[in-house]
């Protein structure tokens, strides 16, 4: 965890700049990918000199890592204050409304920045795999919350599984993400949350 | 379709090399990506010269399209022939059972072939979205054909839409595959798969 120890360090100027360096970082590999951003785009973007970008970033690998966290937050916090009170029917609605008109005001482009990232760096960056299942792991929790309560409200039957449940649904959602942005409609997203949602429905007493 | 004609016109020898061609290049693009791939790599890969990778493919745009038409045979092909005949409960089960089989032999890499090569092109090469979205249909309307088929016979619930089911289905099965890919472990796919089987399940009467 060099990135966060080094953040940590840092004086106010010096965290501005570097927060600037992994915004550009993180617009640029979500607009072209990982492989097709360079450093040297990215230093050009954030407009900082190439000793700047080096005294926060030694190597890529630092820079995508820190890319990965700054998305993990964007993404999750862009979810709130729903997120985080995801306790009954109504507000899973709520949220899912919200997903699918955020995918028709950027028209369909994009797809998930976590779920992108994944994509492309699953199988070849050991660290960044860790750093992702990380941000889909705190994403699946901020869900599950929600459903416990349910759940332990006595609002779902006792044999609903309130973590698998979550699990599914994250995972149903990565997919429909990534559907929406290959077929530039809302189709398969809206198809995927609702058989989801209906699916805990069903477990509702 | 200059790909398709040119293939066409193709002497049996000259059809070898082209496919020997796609084959390495879709090897390579799934395992690094297609930016992290150049033609050159393809080249030796196939072991072939500059110039018989350029009397078949005049750019890399165009062996991306073969490589996502090949990468459709191959996916639909291996799930062949459950995929075809998806017209019951059982059919489905066996048919999840295979999938999650898959991934485990693989150890959980890879993710979905075609999956893969949307996240990547879908937002940055507009012919190549149009082809994995055609892939993507064709691997629905083959799921699509089978909950049709239960449908028509009365197994399923008048109310119950067999297109948007199937829909749903793929999607989740495009997360779970994501997941699988980012988690390293089933649980993902299992649990999306097992939800979506389920809210089928619920159709039957």
């Amino acid at each position: 965890m060099t990135t966060i120890n080094s953040e940590q360090k840092l004086t106010k100027k010096g965290k501005e700049t570097r927060s600037r360096i992994v915004a550009a970082a993180a617009g640029l590999m979500f607009e072209r990918g990982v492989a097709g951003t360079s450093v040297e785009d990215v230093q050009k973007e954030a407009k900082v000199s190439s000793s700047q970008l080096y005294h926060y970033f030694k190597e890529k690998r630092e820079l995508v890592q820190a890319v990965i966290l700054f998305q993990t937050e964007q993404v999750l916090g862009a979810q709130e204050p729903l997120l985080s009170h995801l306790d009954s029917m109504e507000a899973l609605q709520t949220w899912r409304d919200a997903i699918i008109q955020l995918q028709v005001d950027r028209e369909y482009q994009g797809g998930c920045p976590i779920g992108s990232l994944a994509s492309e760096l699953a199988d070849m960056e050991p660290a960044a795999r860790t750093a992702l299942a990380a941000g889909f792991l705190q994403w699946e929790q901020a869900i599950s919350q929600g459903l416990r309560a349910m759940h332990a409200r006595g609002e779902m039957r006792a044999d609903a599984d309130p973590d698998r449940l979550a699990l599914a649904l994250l995972t149903a959602l990565q997919g429909g993400l990534l559907m929406t942005q290959v077929r530039k409609d809302i189709c398969a997203l809206e198809a995927v949350l609702d058989a989801m949602l209906e699916h805990i429905r069903s477990y509702l007493v």
